[in-house]
């Protein structure tokens, strides 16, 4: 009998592509994409490695779909705070908030989607998801300039500004090498510190980080 | 003869290392890494691909080594200024000015340096030299506190938002497929946003942004 692409042969992939995913993705939240080898990645799954590469080219294309996944749960999250009730500079905070202890608790995950370094098509997609996160900041931005809450020049540098910000301070105490302390305390002040900084460079009522969200 | 390793033949050595990372560097401020192939670097030193591979074991190797040297070039520049004469708040105003502006105007190479998807061999050094970049911040942030013109909760973390900031706003308007103006007006707003974000951030007077450095 010739081969034949049915739907229910497509429905199948398309289950072990997503049961393939779920396997990669937990090999990054365990050790970052170095982790992330075709051979173990097979083991995981329970199939030979010639199937895995029948999904998948190779271990960039995979590793940045990986990425892509792990990222747009970020940014959904993210979003759901900053387009949340609340005032703008109240949901940014909050935001913050949420999205420095997503990063403290997952950390291995959150340095390897910020800063490991990694193969130039997860670059690409980093590219990608960090224009993701300034578009979320611009509404924020214009919601708060519009309410009078946030005072800045140009919206898209602005945006740009917190993106960069936020990143590169979780980069340090995220990285794998690093020796620090885990206590509850050091994520308190590194939220605190990175909401400050934010909300102090869009000249907001820095009143709001003394009360509760 | 037998083959001996001389002074003068490591002398020589040295110099055609330095001749080779010289033509390395030119072809990624016209082109980025993505220029920087083995082959046409060859052609540029006009020396045979066997005896560059004798100075650099591989791409990565060598890009390792372009971007270290056009980074130290930059830390140096930007360092002159943030330790050089003015208050705290006068060096940060001016350094960011001048390493926009050394951006812009050379912004094929600092969107390599910054944002350009690249080998993990570089990705390494990025982490490095963002290191670097902090380490210039903190000396500035502590003689800017004692001199009660800067505001933060933490250091550390502070001299990472600033980083990360400054590197992020310079990604979309230096990226290559980018559409935008290149007007002087350009530059002057950007430097003037990236200012007055990372000057209020800092709670500092943001009265010096209206006086000329």
């Amino acid at each position: 009998m010739a081969y034949r692409t049915t739907p229910q042969r497509l429905d199948r992939d398309q289950q072990l592509r997503q049961h393939i995913l779920g396997c990669a993705l937990q090999r990054v939240v365990q050790g970052g994409f170095a982790a992330l080898t075709m051979q173990a990645l097979a083991e995981d799954a329970g199939i030979a490695t010639g199937s895995l590469y029948r999904h998948f080219a190779n271990k960039g294309e995979l590793s940045a779909e990986v990425f892509a996944l792990a990222s747009q749960r970020e940014i959904d999250a993210l979003g759901a705070v900053l387009q949340g009730p609340g005032s703008p500079a109240e949901r940014l905070r909050d935001g913050l908030r949420l999205f420095a202890a997503r990063a403290w608790h997952s950390r291995r995950l959150a340095f390897a989607l910020i800063a490991e370094p990694v193969e130039e098509a997860v670059d690409h997609q980093r590219l990608r998801y960090r224009q993701a996160y300034a578009g979320l900041f611009e509404q924020l931005l214009e919601q708060g300039r519009a309410a009078g809450q946030f005072h800045y020049p140009a919206l898209r540098i602005t945006a740009a500004c917190l993106v960069g910000a936020i990143a590169e301070a979780l980069v340090g105490p995220l990285a794998p090498h690093q020796e620090h302390p885990r206590a509850d305390a050091q994520l308190a002040l590194l939220s605190h510190s990175v909401s400050h900084f934010c909300l102090s460079a869009l000249g907001a009522d820095l009143s709001i980080l003394e009360s509760q969200s």
